[in-house]
């Protein structure tokens, strides 16, 4: 059965940032229980390993509440209904996500009428945060503190040095 | 104290579409309670009367399932709060919708940080249709049975011609 | 029998500008006939009455083919079925006119769907020109040349002047 | 000559949707003839090879009347001036298509001053369907019927096995 | 002579918020002089009358080198030319702001093409507020102290209670 | 210290176009120097080398008074501080420009509080133009004079025709 009460938050989280880690908080709120799904995302070619970006979130959600952080593969829709769950969560910053937002969840909606999406916005001065900009802005070496938790700072200067 | 299980989906409603029912309907199927919030409105000179539209609504929910219609009037956020509700259900339909509905929710963040915002959508042959838009066409004595159920055309032909 | 050869342009023109002129010539180049139709607009309260509008219209498409000017009242879809035309032409300029646009659009496809709509393009530079904007710049009595017929200009000074 | 009733549609269809098979109904009923214009688009990598596309592309439109396929290189404008056509057909669903589009059809204009370009609208139902999406979601093995013909799903279900 | 270090940031300013001033100190940054010019504004129906906007900036501004506060009617290319600035600078903060102030800018641009318009971005947390949404909150007697100086507030209050 | 005539024009200018050519000319205008800041972009491959895409942007401004041209690597806001200027500027044309440029610019003002980003349009005709359609274009040898000065229309044929 459906559990109206679960929901879950796919994305690749590549590395996670501040706007995830608000998001999660506020959906936290609206639901009894939030998975959070880091998708392998096989094509984008991430900076950090599935297994990396999991643990990364862990330690980032650790404290909140009825958060759970799980991979998965395949499709959003197929994992939110094996999860049971009745809702998934996608956060919504720009007029250009909007829209893209808008044609993925129309066409989860037709491959599975059953999972309503429910979007949500992140803090205003978190709006702007994305992880590809940040990556790009790490690799001069600037400063990432106002962008990503500290621990992640370090990990992905390390990444960016070694690989 | 807040309910996260409740929320509240405020708006004019004049008058109900299916657009509207569409949405109070997949509400009801992440939240345990869906307060359905009829505004005064009386700056924008509606053409029910707020007792009007609440009974239209009350006939138009009938059937769906923990579906609560109700009047209000002052800040939402205020209302949702007096109600413990957790969320405020908003629908999302244009670019547009999407700018304002952005500004509506910062605002009312500030005013309350208790209350979260989420953003849902209707079916997609209904996300053209607006309530201004079919009392326009209403006016010239259009078939409105693709737009709003048969009792409010009926309502809305009989106001148009009275009033 | 509809007649896929024959486009109508419905509007206000209040008052026809470069850019409408612009459209109607594109419009005749891929419709055999196009019936460029001024609508009554009794909401909006315009400048011009619809005579007026008309004969404004008239004067500025002479010279081009296959063009008439006719007003209307009542739905497009009706007007356009009456006149047996096969498509509605309208004009895009910006984003915000496109979500209108498709709300109109779509509209209309309820109610008639015999009739397609079909939008065109005004050249660049007279993309930014509204009718609303030049009645504002023409109270202040500035220079419109740029953007409407001398004959229009005087018109409209005129009217601000007297009405 | 140039001739005002022939319409060239031109993409990549890398495979065909009901979305673009919808697009063409429509074209048919506003122009004598519509000219499918298959492009190469090497650069991009399509799924199917130009002759495979073209070959669905026959199999979609059987039975629209005055509907042509053929392939095509280089500028669309320089194709359509070669083939005489009066008028370029391009779909628009969402906002980000329009900016984009309108960029194009600027630049094609400059080009060739005696093309116009004329934007149509899909089924509000199909407006969300890519050819991007459609192959991200058949890597997954799901179900294609709501957004391809029978055919179209059997064929690209079989490339992406084999290829 | 036009002085390229001084701009006009025009306006209705009814009444002034953090935002405005937020983007006065930026502006004063960047020209070497900045004049403020309070626009009559007789369609809108302001909430405060010019003068009251007027002595409101100058207080909310008090303290910010190199800014003056005038009001001013007419056309803004007009007044922008008879006080020799170079620039007229506008906030953006949303799309559809951008559509208008594309609009505007483009029209000033053939009324005086000797004036440049610049755009400038207001602090990320004071992005959604509007003088608009403020006064709608305020008839609730909602607490402002998040969107306006105290000062403001108070004569809001008073405005709303007397007016 | 900080030189609030000085602004910075950042770009990868592969090649330079009549509409960044306008551009310079509008900033050069409102500021006392503009350098050009050619990037590096090591990530995009350009077309052209960096000493090239420089060595053609000094050719198109010739004549331009106070505008410098230099290359850079590293962070646009860094770059500024180092030429202690006061504003970086930036071109504004379509919606989804804005938005891309609304994130840089906040994420700028992080890095980096003291510099202004400053945003102006190019000339309508121009507005459409883009380096990366430009270049598709000019692999079919189209005919490129209403985008491009004569001498990059050259180099670019060249370039299309050895690389």
């Amino acid at each position: 059965m459906r559990d109206k009460r679960r929901g879950v938050y796919p994305g690749t989280f590549d590395p996670v940032t501040f706007g995830h880690i608000d998001l999660i908080k506020r959906a936290s709120r609206v639901f009894d229980e939030v998975i959070v799904a880091v998708g392998e995302n096989s094509e984008k070619k991430p900076v950090f390993a599935q297994s990396e970006r999991i643990s990364m979130l862990l330690e980032a959600v650790k404290g909140i509440p009825n958060v759970m952080v799980e991979g998965f593969r395949g499709l959003v829709v197929d994992y939110a209904k094996q999860k049971k769950a009745g809702a998934i969560i996608r956060g919504l910053r720009m007029v250009s996500d909007f829209e893209y937002e808008f044609q993925m969840a129309l066409t989860n909606r037709k491959l599975n009428p059953d999972v309503e999406v429910v979007f949500m916005m992140t803090k205003d001065s978190y709006s702007f945060i994305s992880s590809k900009l940040i990556k790009e802005i790490a690799s001069y070496g600037a400063d990432l503190s106002d962008f990503v938790p500290d621990f992640v700072q370090k990990r992905l200067q390390q990444e960016l040095r070694d690989g």
